[in-house]
C-alpha cells in the first residue's frame, strides 16, 4: 500500500527520481489508446472512469437487442493494465478540476494532483433542451442503457401476451427508434428482425409479425453520413424488414404513451433514443469554450488554450480537419486522438518537438440492416450487401480487445445466424437509474 | 389472438372437445419438468412465472463470483417451448388463488382459470426472523441476486483501491459469508480464489492478498449434509485457500457494518447469506399447513389435501422419504417430482389409475471449493479431490438445457482454468430492489 494517491504532485520541475503524474478521466476508446501507446520511465498513470469496464460502443446495440450478452462487449479497465505497473486504475466519479491547484477532485475518494491531464470523457445523449424526455426514451451510450432497452423491449412483447384490451396491446407493440443515423438503423432493424423472425413461434396470443417499428428521422434520409444511393439501398432494405422510415419528421413530444411527430400522435410504450448526443462536462470543469454540443474547443495539438499541460481528446473535443469539417464522433478517431496525444506527451518526456497538429484519417462508414443487408463507405470503395455485411462482422470483431471476446463474439454471431436463436433474452435488472448501492 | 387466457374454464366433466387446462405456476426445475414431460390432446398447460427465464440455480454461485456470465445460467421459459403449441407462456405475478372458484389472480393481468393446478414456486431465503438483514446480506436464488452480490464483491475491492483510512480498507477486505452449505462453501472458496490469484496484480494501492473471507456456520462442521470426513477435508481445503472456517458460531446481528457473532463484532462492508431458505407464499395463497420452512404438507401423490386436482412440487413441498426424512431442496428432487405429478396427471387425463405414491431416489451429493477441491457422496461411492471436481464439472455441463449454453459454460470453464481470467467481471446495475419499470 502506498499513498501516492494523495501525495502532492511534483508539478513543476522534471526530477528523473520522481515520475510526473498523467491523469486520464474516461477509459473509452480514446482515454485507452493514449494509456495503451505511452509508457514511459519518467511517467505514472493513473485511469479514473466511473465505470470498472471499457465498453465496446459499436456492438452495444446488439446487447440493446439481445444478440450479445454484456461480457461479451466490455471488460474490467484494471485488467487491461494489470501487467503495466505503471498504470493505477480508480473507479470513482469526478466532480471537479482545479486547474490552478493542478486537481482532480473525486466523489467520495481524495482529489487526485496531476502533472499532466487528459480529459477522454466521452459524450451522452442530448434530448435537444427535453430531458423530460429521457425516462421514456432512453439512449444507448451505457451498459445499462443497454439492458434497459433489452428489457424494455422484451417485456413490452410479454406485456402484449398478458393484454386483452387491443388499443393496449398495439400500443406496446410498437417501437419507435427516433435517429436514423448507424445506432438507429441498427436498433430499428434488430427489433425488426426479433418480431418477424425470432418471436413468432414463442407467442400463443399474440402475432409478433403485427409489431411495427418506427423510424424517425429529421433530416431527408436515413444514415445522413453515407452517400444519397447507399441511403436509398439501407432505407429499402428496412421497409422489406417491416420498417417504417419517417425522413423529415421531427418528434415534438415523447412520453410512456408515445411520440408526437407534428400533429400527429403516436402510441407507443417503448421509444429508443438515438438521435443527438452532448459532450461530457469537461468544458464546465476547465471553464473553457465549448461548440454547441458541449465539446470543447481544443488547439490543433489536442490541448486546451490556455492550459497546455491538459489535453481533451475523443468525443469531448471539438476538432477541425484541414477541409474544415468536424472530425466525427467515432471509435477510430477517438482511438487516433489517444495516440497522438501519446506521441506528444513522450516527446515532451524526451525534450523533443511534439508533433505540432492532429491529422484525422478516415476509415470509413459501415452500417448494417439486421442479417440481411449493408453498406460499407470508404471513399473510392463503396459495398452494399453480403460482401459489405461480411466486411463489418470481420472488422468489428478485428477490433474487439480481447481474444477470448473475438472468439465468444464469433461464436455467439455464428449461432445466432446459423439456428436463428438469440444467446442473451434475459430480462434482469429492474431499474438501472437509482442510486441505491 | 385468442381469449383463452380469460375464457372461463370447463372446470367439470371431461369432454373430449374442450382440453383441461393446467396451470404450472413456476418454471424452476420442478414446474419445468413437469410441462416437458406432460403432452396429451385434451390438456392445454400455461406456465406463469414472475420472470422470463429458467435458471440453472446449481451454478449460480458462479455468476455471483464472476465465473460465469448470466446468460450462461439462464434461458428464457417461453423459448424452450416455443415448439410446444399447446403450452403458453406468461410473464406475471400470482396475487393469489381461488381454490373454490378455480382461479388463480394475476398482477395487473387477468385472471387464469384452472382445471387443474402444479404450485412449483419454490424457495426464498430465510433470515430466520431477522428480515431486516437482507439488506445488508442478500442472499443467492435470482440472477439479480447474483449480480447484486457480484456488484458488491467487485465493489468493496474498488472502494478499498480508494480508501486511505486504514479501518476502512480492512472492512471492505473482509467478506463474511454465512451457511457453510454447498452454496456457502462454493461462494467462499471463489471469493478467496478472486483474492489470492485473480485479482492481486490488478490494484496498486492495496494488496489482495490481505483480504479476509470469513464462512460462519452455525452447526458443528461444513456441509452438514455430507459424511463428517468430507466435511473435514473440504474445510482443510478452505483453510489451505485463506478461508477463515467458523463453525459452530451463531450469527446475533447483521448490518452493513458487519456482522456480530456472538459478543464479537466483525467489522465486514461485504455479507452473503447462505444459510436458510423458506419456502414461496403457497401454502398461504391455498390456506393450507405448512411445515416450519413454509413448505406445503402434501399427500403421498403430491396432491393437496382437501384440493385432488391441486400439487405442490418442488422447494415448495415438503415430502417426507420411505425412511421418514425429508426429500432434499435440490435439483434432481424438484425434476424428479415434476416428472411423477406428469404421470399422475396423464393416468387421470387417459382414465387409468395414476401411481399412488412419489418416491425420490437420491442421486447424490456434490460440492467444489474453487479449482482446487471438491467432494462426491454418492453412498457407497464417496470421491474427493480431482476425479469429484471433474465429475462435479460433467455432471453440471450435462444438465445444463440448451446445446450452446453446455459449449459456452465449458469454454468459459476451460478459459478461466486455462488463463486465470475470469469472464464475467462487470459492474453493471446498481440497484435491483426497486419497482420502478
Amino acid at each position: 500500500m502506498d499513498d501516492a494517491q494523495t501525495a502532492p504532485a511534483t508539478a513543476h520541475g522534471t526530477s528523473q527520481q520522481t515520475p510526473k503524474h498523467l491523469v486520464i478521466v474516461g477509459a473509452g476508446f480514446a482515454g485507452l489508446s493514449l494509456a495503451k501507446a505511452l509508457k514511459d520511465p519518467n511517467l505514472r498513470i493513473t485511469i479514473v472512469d466511473q465505470r470498472n469496464h471499457h465498453l465496446f460502443q459499436p456492438l452495444l446495440y446488439q446487447v440493446a437487442t439481445t444478440i450479445l450478452p454484456t461480457s461479451d462487449v466490455a471488460w474490467p479497465i484494471r485488467h487491461l493494465f494489470k501487467n503495466r505497473r505503471d498504470v493505477t486504475t480508480l473507479l470513482a466519479q469526478v466532480t471537479g478540476i482545479d486547474t490552478v491547484a493542478r486537481r482532480v477532485d473525486l466523489k467520495n475518494a481524495a482529489p487526485l494532483h496531476y502533472d499532466l491531464l487528459a480529459l477522454a470523457t466521452g459524450a451522452r445523449h442530448s434530448y435537444f433542451g427535453h430531458d423530460e424526455w429521457e425516462a421514456a426514451a432512453p439512449g444507448l451510450k451505457s451498459l445499462e442503457d443497454a439492458t434497459t432497452i433489452r428489457r424494455r423491449v422484451l417485456s413490452a412483447f410479454e406485456q402484449a401476451e398478458l393484454s386483452t384490451d387491443p388499443a393496449e396491446r398495439a400500443a406496446l407493440l410498437t417501437f419507435v427508434v427516433v435517429g436514423a443515423g448507424p445506432t438507429g438503423v441498427e436498433l430499428a432493424g434488430i427489433i425488426a428482425e426479433l418480431a418477424q423472425e425470432i418471436l413468432p413461434k414463442e407467442f400463443r396470443h399474440i402475432d409478433t409479425h403485427q409489431a411495427r417499428v418506427i423510424l424517425v428521422e429529421a433530416g431527408p434520409r436515413v444514415l445522413p453520413a453515407f452517400p444519397p444511393d447507399m441511403s436509398d439501398y439501407v432505407q429499402t432494405a428496412l421497409t422489406k424488414l417491416g420498417v417504417t422510415v419517417m425522413t423529415g419528421t421531427s418528434v415534438s413530444d415523447v412520453s410512456d404513451q408515445g411520440v408526437a411527430v407534428g400533429t400527429e400522435q403516436i402510441p407507443a410504450r417503448t421509444t429508443i433514443w438515438a438521435a443527438g448526443v452532448t459532450a461530457s462536462p469537461a468544458a464546465q470543469w476547465l471553464h473553457v469554450p465549448a461548440d454547441r454540443a458541449g465539446r470543447v474547443l481544443v488547439n490543433p495539438d489536442l490541448s486546451v488554450p490556455g492550459h497546455p499541460d491538459i489535453y481533451v481528446i475523443g468525443d469531448t473535443a471539438s476538432v477541425k480537419q484541414a477541409n474544415g469539417q468536424q472530425v466525427p464522433g467515432l471509435a477510430p478517431a477517438a482511438k487516433q486522438q489517444g495516440a497522438f496525444v501519446a506521441k506528444v506527451i513522450k516527446a515532451r518526456l524526451d525534450g523533443k518537438t511534439p508533433p505540432p497538429a492532429f491529422l484525422y484519417r478516415h476509415a470509413g462508414n459501415l452500417a448494417t440492416v439486421g442479417k440481411r443487408a449493408a453498406v460499407a463507405d470508404f471513399g473510392r470503395v463503396k459495398l452494399k450487401g453480403p460482401l459489405a455485411w461480411w466486411l463489418w462482422g470481420i472488422a468489428h470483431i478485428y477490433f474487439l480487445i480481447g481474444t477470448r471476446s473475438r472468439l465468444a463474439v464469433a461464436l455467439s454471431w455464428l449461432w445466432s445466424y446459423v439456428t436463428g436463436r438469440n444467446s442473451a433474452r434475459l430480462i434482469t435488472q429492474r431499474d438501472v437509474y437509482s442510486n441505491k448501492r
